[in-house]
């Protein structure tokens, strides 16, 4: 015999995974928390909400409907952050442009998302006017800039952005609606071909937003997000929700700093005037940071820093940690929205000191709660334990294909798990990415992590920043090619380097292959739009170097 | 234009939130963590996964199948646990039977439940022996016993449960389902009419689990569920899912410890020995706890705890926190899986002290995240801010409806939010209970409120507890009776208490009517079976008092 059926309530709710949900519990505990603009503007979190609805009464004035898409060009400000509800919120999809893009690629990508209205920062007027003619989709533009000035001249100008604000009503309806409606899209420039067209729901990003929060409660005591902290973005606010931390943020009513352009001074001077103590950014800009000749004027202790997008270096973050940051790695990719793992030390591990620390910080991590991840052979066989394969991945808050892509979007999910194309394995329940499948060099047979070999030079005490890509070899079909850049005023030569990794391959710590013969110290190392290493570029670059 | 389609992978996969998903991040990240019983049993997390498996075979080999019910009678155990899992894993519902139920209200709840199979702790065997002639939907029994005994004679005992799961497989594949497919149940017993049932989905404790963490991160640094902690309950696992507590200490990895039956000795001795750091419980619970002998002889400080149920009165808060403990209020009903609130001090408050520290944690608390709460007059219309009225909500995790009950279930969801029939109001963001609706004391006109009174008067030293009940008068409607349990050995007068509670009317913090004339010091005060002042009998009882 079955259960007697439950009777459901005639009015009873279908609560659906709404981002308009997120602001219920912040508008009751930390109405008065404060969100802050550079040294321009402070917002109490009720006055942010009441300019979430000011932006839907303007955009609706400018005939943006449910399914439409506002795109958004603008470094990390408070009308960022209002887009980031304004438009999921009214059903629209809000597309963060990737403003260091090629003028062909930002034309690519704003009219495949469909975009009928640009909020446009004064920084990239030049930019947008040479391809205006080509962006056929963008009926609308507005005016987006820190003096306030009048829009420039002409009909596609709505007006300027504090204006149009201040002009609209702060009431705005914002419907029930299906949590699978999409509520955002960008798009993601991998090494080959075009960029590729991801999107997030409703209910994908509220999923995303509790398991940040619920990693927070996971890292207590080495760093976590939590109500404690004061947080500002250092991973651009068009790079995947900048790591959907401003959401995380307004749950947890802590105060948000929002640093405009990434200038190291101005970042610097936040941290220390508005009390920063959380972050999270590429090893590129906190090494940009650390070297900053005014970072030895800010306080690092107890700051904490989640490090994401190319691997934690041993080197960086020993440097981090030497100035009393707490720090660790984190790992995801645009198409997982983004966070699969985190770094943080369980407390299971016990007290941890030294290298035992660094070496469970610099790991990808352990999965999130919910994800699901594999380590597979070309087959989908899962490989034994301890072994590299290709992690796949499966998790509520993955994006399920490519727009407009439908071969990419299948091979995406071969399988029926999210291929990340990184090669990697498990050490103690801690995720190690050895490398992307692309980057993996094989040697004789064996693969050459280059990852590997970037972390170990990067221990070097002259090494600013290093890439290690692999290049034709006649005899073993590939071999590691180390490009250095020294730290400013060291002074450095191929064989200290070299010298210096043979010492791991001695201590048995990597193979003798894996010692690169070739290393070339240059200037600067290509990186990529939001600040990786552009191996893609270095391979092209150094094709027929040494 | 609208944005160009996403193509979805073929094989993308739906991710449905399912209760077997939180198992994921748990086994790689924490798999030799420990689930401990008594000083009988240690697990790993990984043996506790396997003997999941096991459960779930021996249940499948007495017929159970998805849709099915399998009722449960135990005391919190790791056999408890397993049947949080394995069974709602396998697509069945867990009925969580009240044990403390008369035999009449057993029968109805377990035969309208339909489970097939009951888990029966042999300390309940004569209570079912009793009965079981009427519990007709029951085919088979497992045999629950800590000495591992042969159970008794007769068909329908399919066996012992130790040696059942040792002769079974761990590999089950546990199934992927629809998400909104329900996975537990259990009656609660108002104070009117038959025990109603009421039942909650993958998707809602899946949802209620991260919120459940989400709050962890919210109350960092005052007390809150985090992976620092070793938990172990102190509210029934039979009582809303513990709260839904177990489910957050496995993703948070940390150390279980379930006690067996609520004694204070063992409660205590397991907190000291196993070095228990979280737990929560009814206020009755934590003075049973308190005002025990050997409670002296275990350290509290730094002891976390929540206190719900019944609300928590400034007394006992600062009793708890003159023994070191980390103790805050909660709120929720059986009917919403139950977290709606919970009272951590958010640090926007900053550094709070004495009364006002203790004045936030004894409310019932601020809302949890995706928690809509309003505070409604009897047409539903929102009461002005700071005024009392009844608290309706939404969330994710609510009952739709009752079983087998319509009438309730529509009254429960009038007007599309789930009536609490708690009368309260909103402090700084902090719930406020004044009482229940049906509790509140109408005197000329006025509210009284009962909780208000037993709350002042808890704060008298020579008081162990206290209830009070408006009792009908002629001249003004009804009239506070107040019922007080003197402390051991102490010896107190109605007196004493009129005058204690005078001194806050003099002080203008209640009004002058709302002193009770009529004082009964009595020997006990009823209790409900889970804990809570039975005010319905009190009524009863005291009808024509004074």
């Amino acid at each position: 015999m079955t259960a007697k059926p439950v009777f459901r309530g005639r009015e009873a709710h279908d609560y659906p995974l709404l981002i308009k949900q997120l602001w219920h519990s912040a508008l009751r505990r930390t109405p008065a928390q404060e969100i802050v603009y550079r040294d321009l503007k402070r917002f109490t979190y009720q006055q942010l909400r009441e300019r979430v609805g000011r932006l839907a009464n303007v955009l609706a004035g400018l005939g943006v409907q449910q399914g439409d898409t506002v795109a958004v060009m603008d470094w990390d400000s408070h009308r960022y952050l209002e887009s980031y509800y304004a438009v999921p919120m009214m059903g629209a999809v809000l597309m963060t442009v990737n403003v260091r893009l090629s003028p062909q690629e930002l034309i690519y990508t704003i009219t495949h998302s469909g975009a009928s209205v640009l909020l446009l920062n004064a920084d990239f007027k030049a930019l947008i006017d040479e391809i205006r003619g080509e962006l056929t989709t963008v009926r609308s533009y507005i005016w987006l800039d820190d003096k306030e000035s009048a829009p420039p001249a002409g009909e596609s100008y709505a007006g300027e952005y504090e204006r149009l604000l201040a002009a609209a009503s702060p009431d705005y309806v914002f419907p029930d609606f299906d949590e699978n409606t999409r509520a955002t899209t960008f798009f993601t420039t991998g090494t080959t071909g075009l960029p590729k067209g991801v999107s997030f729901s409703h209910r994908q990003l509220v999923l995303h937003t509790l398991a940040v929060m619920a990693a927070g409660a996971l890292a207590n005591g080495a760093g976590g997000f939590n109500a404690l902290q004061v947080y500002m973005p250092m991973t651009p606010m068009f790079h995947v929700h900048a790591w959907g931390c401003p959401y995380a943020a307004l749950l947890l009513g802590i105060k948000q700093v929002y640093p405009g352009r990434y200038l190291p001074e101005t970042l610097l001077e936040l941290i220390k005037r508005e009390g920063v103590t959380y972050t999270h950014c590429v090893p590129a800009i906190l090494q940009m940071l650390l070297s900053h000749p005014k970072s030895q004027e800010v306080d690092f202790n107890g700051f904490s820093i989640t490090i994401g997008g190319s691997a934690l270096s041993s080197g960086l973050a020993a440097a981090a940690r030497a100035r009393g940051m707490n720090i660790f790695g984190g790992y995801g990719l645009s198409e997982t929205c983004p966070f699969l793992t985190t770094a943080s030390p369980h407390p299971i591990l016990g007290k941890l000191e030294g290298d035992a620390d660094l070496n469970i910080r610099c790991k990808a991590g352990a999965p999130s709660p919910l994800v699901e991840l594999r380590i597979v052979d070309a087959n989908m066989r899962d490989v034994p334990e301890g072994t590299a394969g290709e992690i796949v991945a499966r998790a509520p808050w993955l994006t399920l294909g490519y727009s407009n892509n439908e071969a990419a979007s299948h091979e995406l999910w071969a399988g029926g798990y999210l291929h990340t194309q990184d090669i990697g394995y498990f050490d103690r329940g801690y995720l190690k990415i050895v490398d992307r499948i692309k980057d993996v060099i094989k040697s004789g047979g064996e693969w050459v992590s280059s990852l590997q070999i970037e972390d170990l030079i990067s221990t070097h005490p002259a090494v600013a920043e290093c890439g290690v890509i692999g290049v034709s070899d006649e005899k073993w079909g590939e071999r590691p090619l180390a490009l250095v850049v020294a730290k400013r005023g060291a002074k450095i030569e191929p064989d200290d380097i070299r010298s210096h990794v043979m010492v791991s391959a001695d201590n048995g710590l990597i193979p003798k292959y894996a010692v690169p013969e070739r290393i070339l110290i240059v200037d600067s190392i290509a990186r990529t739009s939001v600040g990786k290493i552009d191996k893609k570029k270095l391979r092209e670059q150094y094709a027929g170097a040494c």
